[in-house]
Protein backbone atom coordinates (compact mmCIF):
# COMPACT_ATOMS: atom_id res chain seq x y z
CA UNK A 1 0.00 0.00 0.00
CA UNK A 2 1.54 3.53 -1.24
CA UNK A 3 2.31 5.85 1.99
CA UNK A 4 -0.40 8.75 2.11
CA UNK A 5 1.56 11.89 1.62
CA UNK A 6 1.96 14.17 4.44
CA UNK A 7 0.14 17.26 3.85
CA UNK A 8 2.04 18.86 6.40
CA UNK A 9 5.22 18.17 4.73
CA UNK A 10 3.95 19.26 2.00
CA UNK A 11 2.67 22.39 2.60
CA UNK A 12 6.04 23.52 4.54
CA UNK A 13 7.81 21.93 1.52
CA UNK A 14 5.99 23.98 -1.09
CA UNK A 15 6.85 27.29 1.51
CA UNK A 16 11.04 26.26 1.61
CA UNK A 17 10.54 26.12 -2.65
CA UNK A 18 9.03 29.52 -2.72
CA UNK A 19 11.71 30.25 -0.05
CA UNK A 20 14.38 29.43 -2.60
CA UNK A 21 13.27 31.16 -5.72
CA UNK A 22 12.42 34.47 -3.47
CA UNK A 23 16.19 33.85 -2.51
CA UNK A 24 17.48 33.35 -6.26
CA UNK A 25 15.50 36.29 -7.16
CA UNK A 26 16.25 39.10 -4.55
CA UNK A 27 18.61 37.70 -1.70
CA UNK A 28 18.02 37.46 2.04
CA UNK A 29 18.13 41.17 2.35
CA UNK A 30 14.37 41.70 0.24
CA UNK A 31 12.81 38.48 2.28
CA UNK A 32 9.95 39.01 4.13
CA UNK A 33 7.06 37.07 5.38
CA UNK A 34 4.89 38.76 3.66
CA UNK A 35 6.30 38.72 -0.13
CA UNK A 36 6.90 34.81 1.06
CA UNK A 37 3.70 34.51 2.08
CA UNK A 38 2.23 35.68 -1.74
CA UNK A 39 5.17 33.87 -3.36
CA UNK A 40 3.82 30.70 -1.49
CA UNK A 41 -0.01 31.26 -2.44
CA UNK A 42 -0.82 31.13 1.24
CA UNK A 43 -1.83 33.52 4.45
CA UNK A 44 0.62 35.06 6.25
CA UNK A 45 -1.28 32.98 9.01
CA UNK A 46 -0.35 29.85 7.72
CA UNK A 47 2.85 30.53 7.09
CA UNK A 48 3.62 32.06 10.63
CA UNK A 49 1.59 28.47 11.94
CA UNK A 50 5.03 26.72 9.65
CA UNK A 51 8.06 28.97 10.86
CA UNK A 52 7.92 31.06 13.09
CA UNK A 53 10.12 33.81 11.27
CA UNK A 54 12.33 34.31 8.11
CA UNK A 55 15.26 32.86 9.79
CA UNK A 56 13.44 29.70 10.80
CA UNK A 57 12.67 29.00 7.10
CA UNK A 58 15.82 30.06 6.45
CA UNK A 59 16.85 27.12 8.76
CA UNK A 60 14.74 24.63 6.95
CA UNK A 61 15.93 25.46 3.66
CA UNK A 62 19.13 24.55 4.43
CA UNK A 63 18.07 21.25 6.07
CA UNK A 64 16.13 20.84 2.89
CA UNK A 65 18.96 21.04 0.08
CA UNK A 66 21.62 19.41 2.26
CA UNK A 67 18.97 16.56 2.14
CA UNK A 68 18.62 16.52 -1.45
CA UNK A 69 22.47 16.57 -1.91
CA UNK A 70 22.62 13.49 0.61
CA UNK A 71 20.10 11.94 -1.94
CA UNK A 72 22.07 12.43 -5.26
CA UNK A 73 25.16 11.28 -3.04
CA UNK A 74 23.50 8.36 -2.47
CA UNK A 75 21.95 7.92 -5.87
CA UNK A 76 25.43 8.29 -7.88
CA UNK A 77 27.08 6.27 -5.61
CA UNK A 78 25.05 3.23 -5.50
CA UNK A 79 26.57 0.35 -6.79
CA UNK A 80 30.05 1.40 -6.62
CA UNK A 81 32.18 -1.16 -5.85
CA UNK A 82 35.26 0.73 -4.41
CA UNK A 83 36.38 3.78 -2.81
CA UNK A 84 37.79 5.67 -5.53
CA UNK A 85 34.36 5.27 -7.56
CA UNK A 86 32.31 6.11 -4.24
CA UNK A 87 34.62 9.31 -3.97
CA UNK A 88 34.76 9.99 -7.89
CA UNK A 89 30.58 9.80 -7.80
CA UNK A 90 30.36 11.99 -4.90
CA UNK A 91 32.59 14.32 -6.34
CA UNK A 92 30.46 14.39 -9.20
CA UNK A 93 26.84 14.42 -7.26
CA UNK A 94 28.27 17.48 -5.56
CA UNK A 95 29.63 19.65 -8.66
CA UNK A 96 26.08 18.73 -10.46
CA UNK A 97 24.59 20.66 -7.82
CA UNK A 98 27.13 23.07 -7.95
CA UNK A 99 26.06 24.12 -12.00
CA UNK A 100 23.21 22.29 -12.96
CA UNK A 101 20.70 24.35 -10.31
CA UNK A 102 21.42 26.89 -8.03
CA UNK A 103 19.42 26.36 -5.43
CA UNK A 104 22.05 24.31 -2.68
CA UNK A 105 24.64 27.49 -3.22
CA UNK A 106 21.19 30.26 -3.14
CA UNK A 107 19.98 28.90 0.24
CA UNK A 108 23.91 28.28 1.64
CA UNK A 109 25.45 31.87 0.57
CA UNK A 110 22.31 33.62 2.23
CA UNK A 111 23.09 31.56 5.23
CA UNK A 112 26.43 32.47 5.73
CA UNK A 113 25.70 36.34 5.45
CA UNK A 114 23.43 36.41 7.97
CA UNK A 115 25.47 33.55 10.24
CA UNK A 116 28.46 35.50 10.91
CA UNK A 117 26.53 37.98 13.59
CA UNK A 118 23.53 35.35 14.33
CA UNK A 119 24.30 32.59 16.72
CA UNK A 120 21.33 30.13 16.10
CA UNK A 121 22.09 30.07 11.99
CA UNK A 122 26.11 30.09 12.71
CA UNK A 123 25.29 26.58 14.62
CA UNK A 124 22.92 25.25 11.89
CA UNK A 125 25.70 26.31 9.45
CA UNK A 126 28.26 24.71 11.71
CA UNK A 127 26.32 21.54 12.42
CA UNK A 128 25.46 21.09 8.27
CA UNK A 129 29.23 21.22 7.25
CA UNK A 130 30.01 18.42 9.94
CA UNK A 131 27.20 16.20 8.64
CA UNK A 132 29.03 16.45 5.01
CA UNK A 133 32.68 15.98 6.83
CA UNK A 134 30.94 12.46 8.49
CA UNK A 135 29.56 11.66 4.76
CA UNK A 136 32.49 12.22 3.25
CA UNK A 137 34.81 10.52 6.31
CA UNK A 138 32.21 7.32 5.82
CA UNK A 139 33.75 7.31 1.93
CA UNK A 140 37.18 7.41 3.12
CA UNK A 141 37.01 4.78 6.41
CA UNK A 142 35.69 2.52 3.98
CA UNK A 143 38.06 2.99 1.26
CA UNK A 144 40.83 2.92 3.85
CA UNK A 145 39.38 -0.18 5.37
CA UNK A 146 39.23 -1.65 1.79
CA UNK A 147 42.44 -0.99 1.21
CA UNK A 148 41.69 1.78 -1.60
CA UNK A 149 43.13 4.75 -0.20
CA UNK A 150 46.28 5.79 2.34
CA UNK A 151 45.13 5.34 6.05
CA UNK A 152 45.06 9.18 6.75
CA UNK A 153 43.30 10.57 9.25
CA UNK A 154 39.83 10.84 8.99
CA UNK A 155 38.74 14.26 10.22
CA UNK A 156 41.62 15.97 8.46
CA UNK A 157 41.06 14.09 5.37
CA UNK A 158 37.17 14.65 4.88
CA UNK A 159 38.04 18.52 5.48
CA UNK A 160 40.43 19.06 2.58
CA UNK A 161 37.86 16.31 0.56
CA UNK A 162 35.44 19.30 1.46
CA UNK A 163 37.19 22.39 0.78
CA UNK A 164 38.26 21.47 -2.72
CA UNK A 165 34.71 20.22 -4.10
CA UNK A 166 33.58 23.96 -2.35
CA UNK A 167 35.89 25.92 -3.52
CA UNK A 168 35.94 25.03 -7.07
CA UNK A 169 31.81 24.46 -6.55
CA UNK A 170 31.97 28.58 -5.84
CA UNK A 171 34.49 29.29 -8.41
CA UNK A 172 31.72 27.45 -11.21
CA UNK A 173 28.95 29.41 -9.34
CA UNK A 174 30.95 32.81 -9.58
CA UNK A 175 32.47 31.90 -13.69
CA UNK A 176 30.51 29.46 -15.47
CA UNK A 177 33.18 29.87 -18.32
CA UNK A 178 36.46 29.10 -16.04
CA UNK A 179 36.30 25.61 -16.74
CA UNK A 180 33.90 22.26 -17.81
CA UNK A 181 32.16 20.46 -14.97
CA UNK A 182 33.60 17.37 -16.10
CA UNK A 183 37.09 19.08 -16.13
CA UNK A 184 36.17 20.44 -12.90
CA UNK A 185 35.59 16.84 -11.44
CA UNK A 186 38.50 15.21 -13.16
CA UNK A 187 40.93 17.75 -11.43
CA UNK A 188 39.33 17.19 -7.79
CA UNK A 189 39.84 13.51 -8.42
CA UNK A 190 43.60 14.09 -9.88
CA UNK A 191 44.37 16.45 -6.40
CA UNK A 192 42.56 14.15 -3.85
CA UNK A 193 43.78 10.75 -5.18
CA UNK A 194 47.51 12.13 -5.32
CA UNK A 195 46.34 12.86 -1.57
CA UNK A 196 44.91 9.75 -0.18
CA UNK A 197 45.06 7.61 -3.31
CA UNK A 198 47.29 4.22 -3.43
CA UNK B 1 59.56 64.45 2.08
CA UNK B 2 56.64 61.73 3.07
CA UNK B 3 53.55 61.89 1.43
CA UNK B 4 50.41 63.80 2.36
CA UNK B 5 47.65 61.71 3.77
CA UNK B 6 45.04 62.02 0.68
CA UNK B 7 41.97 63.29 2.79
CA UNK B 8 39.35 61.79 0.30
CA UNK B 9 41.06 58.43 0.65
CA UNK B 10 41.11 58.59 4.14
CA UNK B 11 37.88 59.75 4.33
CA UNK B 12 36.30 56.75 2.01
CA UNK B 13 38.54 54.67 4.20
CA UNK B 14 36.94 55.30 7.40
CA UNK B 15 33.05 54.91 5.80
CA UNK B 16 34.58 51.09 4.97
CA UNK B 17 35.88 50.09 7.94
CA UNK B 18 32.48 51.51 9.41
CA UNK B 19 30.94 49.35 7.28
CA UNK B 20 32.90 45.96 7.86
CA UNK B 21 31.79 46.63 11.49
CA UNK B 22 28.06 47.17 10.39
CA UNK B 23 28.57 43.98 8.69
CA UNK B 24 29.78 41.88 10.98
CA UNK B 25 27.42 43.05 13.48
CA UNK B 26 24.36 42.86 11.61
CA UNK B 27 24.64 41.97 8.29
CA UNK B 28 24.00 43.18 4.79
CA UNK B 29 20.35 42.72 5.45
CA UNK B 30 20.37 45.27 8.45
CA UNK B 31 22.75 47.86 6.74
CA UNK B 32 20.90 51.36 5.77
CA UNK B 33 23.17 54.70 4.34
CA UNK B 34 21.20 56.27 7.47
CA UNK B 35 22.89 53.63 10.14
CA UNK B 36 26.16 53.50 8.33
CA UNK B 37 26.33 57.68 8.31
CA UNK B 38 25.95 57.00 12.20
CA UNK B 39 28.62 54.40 12.63
CA UNK B 40 31.26 55.98 10.02
CA UNK B 41 30.09 59.66 12.65
CA UNK B 42 29.57 61.74 8.93
CA UNK B 43 26.25 63.26 7.71
CA UNK B 44 24.16 61.00 5.18
CA UNK B 45 25.09 64.19 2.46
CA UNK B 46 29.29 63.08 3.02
CA UNK B 47 27.92 59.28 3.05
CA UNK B 48 26.29 60.18 -0.48
CA UNK B 49 29.33 61.98 -1.59
CA UNK B 50 31.42 59.13 -1.63
CA UNK B 51 29.16 56.52 -2.43
CA UNK B 52 25.89 56.26 -4.35
CA UNK B 53 24.11 53.69 -1.94
CA UNK B 54 25.04 50.69 0.26
CA UNK B 55 25.79 48.91 -2.74
CA UNK B 56 28.92 50.86 -4.41
CA UNK B 57 30.49 50.42 -0.87
CA UNK B 58 29.86 46.85 -0.31
CA UNK B 59 31.79 46.76 -3.98
CA UNK B 60 34.55 48.76 -2.38
CA UNK B 61 35.03 47.34 1.08
CA UNK B 62 35.52 44.05 -1.39
CA UNK B 63 38.15 45.92 -3.38
CA UNK B 64 39.41 47.03 0.06
CA UNK B 65 39.60 43.40 1.68
CA UNK B 66 41.60 42.15 -1.65
CA UNK B 67 43.80 44.48 -1.33
CA UNK B 68 44.63 44.19 2.50
CA UNK B 69 44.99 40.78 1.59
CA UNK B 70 47.47 41.09 -1.45
CA UNK B 71 49.48 43.31 0.55
CA UNK B 72 49.58 40.55 3.54
CA UNK B 73 50.89 37.61 0.31
CA UNK B 74 53.50 40.10 -0.70
CA UNK B 75 54.83 40.71 2.37
CA UNK B 76 54.60 37.06 3.92
CA UNK B 77 56.20 36.13 0.20
CA UNK B 78 59.10 38.93 -0.08
CA UNK B 79 62.65 37.18 0.37
CA UNK B 80 61.67 33.70 -0.20
CA UNK B 81 63.64 32.15 -2.46
CA UNK B 82 61.48 29.08 -3.96
CA UNK B 83 58.10 28.47 -5.73
CA UNK B 84 57.46 25.82 -2.97
CA UNK B 85 58.17 28.62 0.06
CA UNK B 86 56.24 31.15 -1.67
CA UNK B 87 53.12 29.05 -2.43
CA UNK B 88 53.35 28.07 1.59
CA UNK B 89 53.34 32.00 2.01
CA UNK B 90 50.78 32.57 -0.18
CA UNK B 91 48.98 29.53 1.79
CA UNK B 92 49.60 31.48 5.19
CA UNK B 93 48.74 34.72 4.24
CA UNK B 94 45.24 33.49 3.24
CA UNK B 95 44.67 31.36 6.32
CA UNK B 96 45.42 34.31 8.63
CA UNK B 97 43.05 36.05 7.39
CA UNK B 98 40.51 33.72 7.77
CA UNK B 99 41.55 33.16 11.22
CA UNK B 100 43.05 36.26 12.80
CA UNK B 101 40.54 38.57 11.80
CA UNK B 102 37.61 38.10 9.45
CA UNK B 103 37.30 41.57 7.71
CA UNK B 104 37.75 39.45 4.64
CA UNK B 105 35.26 36.89 4.83
CA UNK B 106 32.80 39.40 6.40
CA UNK B 107 32.69 41.35 3.32
CA UNK B 108 32.77 38.43 0.59
CA UNK B 109 30.24 36.75 2.34
CA UNK B 110 27.67 39.96 2.27
CA UNK B 111 28.83 39.95 -1.61
CA UNK B 112 28.47 36.62 -2.20
CA UNK B 113 24.50 36.82 -0.74
CA UNK B 114 23.65 39.85 -3.22
CA UNK B 115 25.72 38.65 -6.27
CA UNK B 116 23.68 35.78 -6.55
CA UNK B 117 20.90 38.06 -8.01
CA UNK B 118 22.83 41.52 -8.32
CA UNK B 119 24.48 41.55 -12.15
CA UNK B 120 27.20 44.52 -11.09
CA UNK B 121 27.93 42.72 -7.66
CA UNK B 122 28.51 39.35 -9.36
CA UNK B 123 30.90 40.56 -11.84
CA UNK B 124 32.57 41.89 -8.99
CA UNK B 125 33.15 39.24 -6.91
CA UNK B 126 33.67 37.39 -10.33
CA UNK B 127 36.88 39.93 -11.05
CA UNK B 128 38.02 39.32 -7.40
CA UNK B 129 38.12 35.77 -8.10
CA UNK B 130 40.26 35.98 -11.76
CA UNK B 131 42.25 38.71 -9.62
CA UNK B 132 43.06 35.81 -7.32
CA UNK B 133 44.03 33.28 -9.22
CA UNK B 134 46.14 35.19 -11.30
CA UNK B 135 48.09 36.21 -8.59
CA UNK B 136 48.64 32.59 -7.55
CA UNK B 137 49.01 31.41 -11.48
CA UNK B 138 52.20 34.01 -11.26
CA UNK B 139 53.63 31.75 -8.13
CA UNK B 140 52.78 28.87 -10.15
CA UNK B 141 54.11 30.01 -13.12
CA UNK B 142 57.25 31.12 -11.16
CA UNK B 143 57.48 27.92 -9.83
CA UNK B 144 57.11 25.79 -12.73
CA UNK B 145 59.98 27.91 -14.86
CA UNK B 146 62.66 28.06 -12.29
CA UNK B 147 61.69 23.70 -12.34
CA UNK B 148 60.00 23.71 -8.99
CA UNK B 149 56.57 22.55 -9.80
CA UNK B 150 55.19 20.18 -12.66
CA UNK B 151 54.61 21.87 -15.89
CA UNK B 152 50.46 22.00 -14.90
CA UNK B 153 48.13 24.34 -16.42
CA UNK B 154 48.12 27.66 -15.02
CA UNK B 155 44.54 28.32 -14.99
CA UNK B 156 43.74 25.52 -13.65
CA UNK B 157 45.98 24.44 -11.34
CA UNK B 158 45.61 27.99 -9.77
CA UNK B 159 41.81 27.37 -9.16
CA UNK B 160 42.50 24.16 -7.27
CA UNK B 161 44.84 26.24 -5.32
CA UNK B 162 42.73 28.53 -4.35
CA UNK B 163 39.57 26.48 -4.31
CA UNK B 164 41.68 24.33 -0.96
CA UNK B 165 42.44 27.44 0.02
CA UNK B 166 38.99 29.25 -0.06
CA UNK B 167 37.61 26.17 1.12
CA UNK B 168 39.37 25.21 4.39
CA UNK B 169 38.87 29.24 5.12
CA UNK B 170 35.11 28.50 5.06
CA UNK B 171 35.53 25.54 7.50
CA UNK B 172 37.77 27.68 9.79
CA UNK B 173 35.55 30.34 9.53
CA UNK B 174 32.38 28.24 10.37
CA UNK B 175 34.11 26.20 13.16
CA UNK B 176 37.09 27.55 15.14
CA UNK B 177 37.75 23.96 16.86
CA UNK B 178 38.04 21.94 13.68
CA UNK B 179 41.44 21.67 13.87
CA UNK B 180 44.62 24.79 14.46
CA UNK B 181 45.38 26.65 11.58
CA UNK B 182 49.01 25.48 11.57
CA UNK B 183 47.61 22.32 10.64
CA UNK B 184 45.47 23.14 8.17
CA UNK B 185 48.62 25.59 6.36
CA UNK B 186 50.04 21.71 6.67
CA UNK B 187 47.56 19.79 4.83
CA UNK B 188 47.39 22.45 2.40
CA UNK B 189 50.56 22.68 1.66
CA UNK B 190 50.56 18.51 1.47
CA UNK B 191 47.59 18.41 -0.92
CA UNK B 192 49.31 21.05 -3.06
CA UNK B 193 52.48 19.53 -2.99
CA UNK B 194 51.48 15.99 -4.03
CA UNK B 195 49.55 17.47 -6.79
CA UNK B 196 52.03 19.83 -8.75
CA UNK B 197 55.38 19.51 -6.67
CA UNK B 198 58.30 17.50 -8.09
Amino acid sequence: MPRKPDPNHTRSNEIIRATIRCLARSGFSQLTMKRLAAEAGVSQGILHYYFRDKRAILAAAAGHVMDDLDLRVKSESANRRDGSSRLRAMIRACLAVATADREFWTVFMALWGESLHDPALASINKAAYQRARNAIGGIIEQGVREGDFMPVNIVHASAMVLALIDGISLQLTFDRNLMTVRKAERLCEEVLFAHIGK
